[in-house]
């Protein structure tokens, strides 16, 4: 049976991620649940179509995704679910899933499945979109099912810049370098020089990387970008090439 | 199946939640579990009474919750079992199940799967709790079958005031304000202002939230409350009505 | 089934670990998957003999074990499984697996399940070692089938010192007290007060304990090692007897 996927910026040290999961199993999904990644960074909506479809690589088939990066929880802002390459989509309808939506998928209005009675208004994850993927999952529900969602929320890709920093100190940056995109990093020294891997350059060297997200890193051989270049990247620029 | 719920103060950063797992695994528990929160505050035992039943909202009929906060481990102190809304709840006998035990739930005594030979005293969530869960969880054991646990340990309501820190920065308090309880946040400057969600205010107010727990939270709209308080609730203060 | 057991310097708040449990499931495999521990120290490959089989105790028949720890990375060093008390343990040829080759385990090369045509060099817990691991649980593969790897990496046991802060500031030292090994931590005041748990000792005490790794660990009983010696063991020594 293909996963249900959580993402969000909830924060690991925070219950809500062990809330959303428990939720799903009270909702009677049985199958399995991927705990994918919850440090996207705050209010980083613009990232959407730059990480979500490269982290979710390889997806298996008839996977669905809840997705749930802030603003606008509680509020009026609608919850939608896409079609995208064999899994389902599920987020607030904020932008987030501009990318998807930039090719041509449908967007379909998740009401149906707000609660009526819930008495707290701040944990949509929760208490609605993992009710609707429970359904999805099981065969319950389906998209054709449900409304369309006209006039979805679309953001523009961010600039180039930084996504988020790893755990290793790697500056995981917006600039893509697969499919052919061609762009490079550039310090007062020059171009920062480009590896594969690591071992190709020696320790201390900083050096531009092809992550294994598809996108360029900034790094440190066997140090932390982030302490050596303070935490920011404004002392590098990107130029396209 | 039921799942295994698994919560502590043992940090998300320490190997000892992936230990209680592969220990369950090792047991010959093959459902679900459910790595619920390991972020506990250190030796709050007595936020168990606000914290405990809200985070397992909704819990699946037939879970087995593993709660494992300090003081105690290792020394004489028992651990309990005890049953409560169609759930069995495992702790040790420290006050962390006061609410529940509060509410007439009979205490039953783990003794009988205390390890006899380990050797280490330490992590009884490890080595005894999640092994006695393992057999209710398969049916190899049940409470019926397990003496009485007298007397078990009470411990009061924690005074109004902070409970956790979450990864926002939002302070979650040990107040509530589901099932009718009235009260507020006030600071130098008036009550603070009360929303259901966080649109409601601009950017950058100090606001009282109704939190997704059932509890009010004080938070800063699109902002850390953490910072904005400088980690403390000391010029707040709560006020019954 | 038995699990995947996942084991890495990642760091739990990268997507990486969460890329792992996708990219098995993305290869078929349905069963348990055990997110065991993200945060070894970086590098510490020689804390591989020391730390490794202690985090698995217990481990269910027939695990298998991915454990990844830089560096090598993306160079042309092997990928190697191992098998060992019943389970099938994949690393970094980079001597890891020391103790477990120590004791006379073949190892095996996984060159085969290298990616051909792989983009990212960068990340082959995700690419390679996982789909192997799938293949193993699943039974479409087999060590038997596979080319030994000759000559291994070893590398020696670590000195008496640090093996990782917990979260409780404990320092879990790469000093064992299981299976009879003798010697006790010094400080400038005497020999460490040696206890089996925390209740045997009054608040405040810097004391050796007993930990549930079977190493010695370093505590401030109901407070932090860690900001009690200021973040290192430099002011103690470790003495055999």
């Amino acid at each position: 049976m293909p996963p249900l996927v959580l993402a969000s910026d909830f924060g690991i040290v925070s219950p809500y991620p062990g809330q959303m999961e428990l939720a799903a199993r009270a909702c009677g999904w049985a199958g399995d649940i991927v705990q994918l990644w919850h440090e996207w960074p705050s209010f980083r909506v613009d990232l959407g179509p730059v990480l979500l479809p490269r982290l979710v690589r390889p997806l298996p088939l008839g996977s669905v995704v809840v997705a749930v990066v802030d603003p606008g929880v509680g509020s009026d802002r609608r919850v939608v679910a896409v079609p995208w390459q064999g899994a389902t989509w599920i987020a607030p309808d904020n932008g987030l899933l501009s990318a998807i939506l930039g090719e041509g998928a449908p967007s379909y209005d998740l009401e149906d499945y707000r609660p009526v009675a819930s008495s707290a208004h701040t944990f949509h994850g929760r208490d609605w979109m993992v009710a609707a993927a429970a359904d999805f999952l099981t065969g319950r529900a389906s998209l054709a099912d449900l409304p369309f969602a006209p006039n979805p929320t679309m953001c523009s890709l961010p600039p180039p810049g930084l996504a988020f920093w790893d755990a290793f100190g790697n500056a995981v940056t917006t600039c893509p370098w697969e499919g052919g995109a061609a762009g490079a990093w550039w310090s007062a020294e020059g171009c920062l020089t480009q590896v594969e891997h690591f071992s190709q350059q020696p320790p201390g060297r900083l050096v531009a990387v092809r992550g294994s997200l598809g996108l360029w890193e900034v790094a440190v051989v066997e140090g932390s970008a982030r302490q050596h270049l303070d935490g920011t990247l404004d002392l590098l620029c990107w130029k396209d090439q």
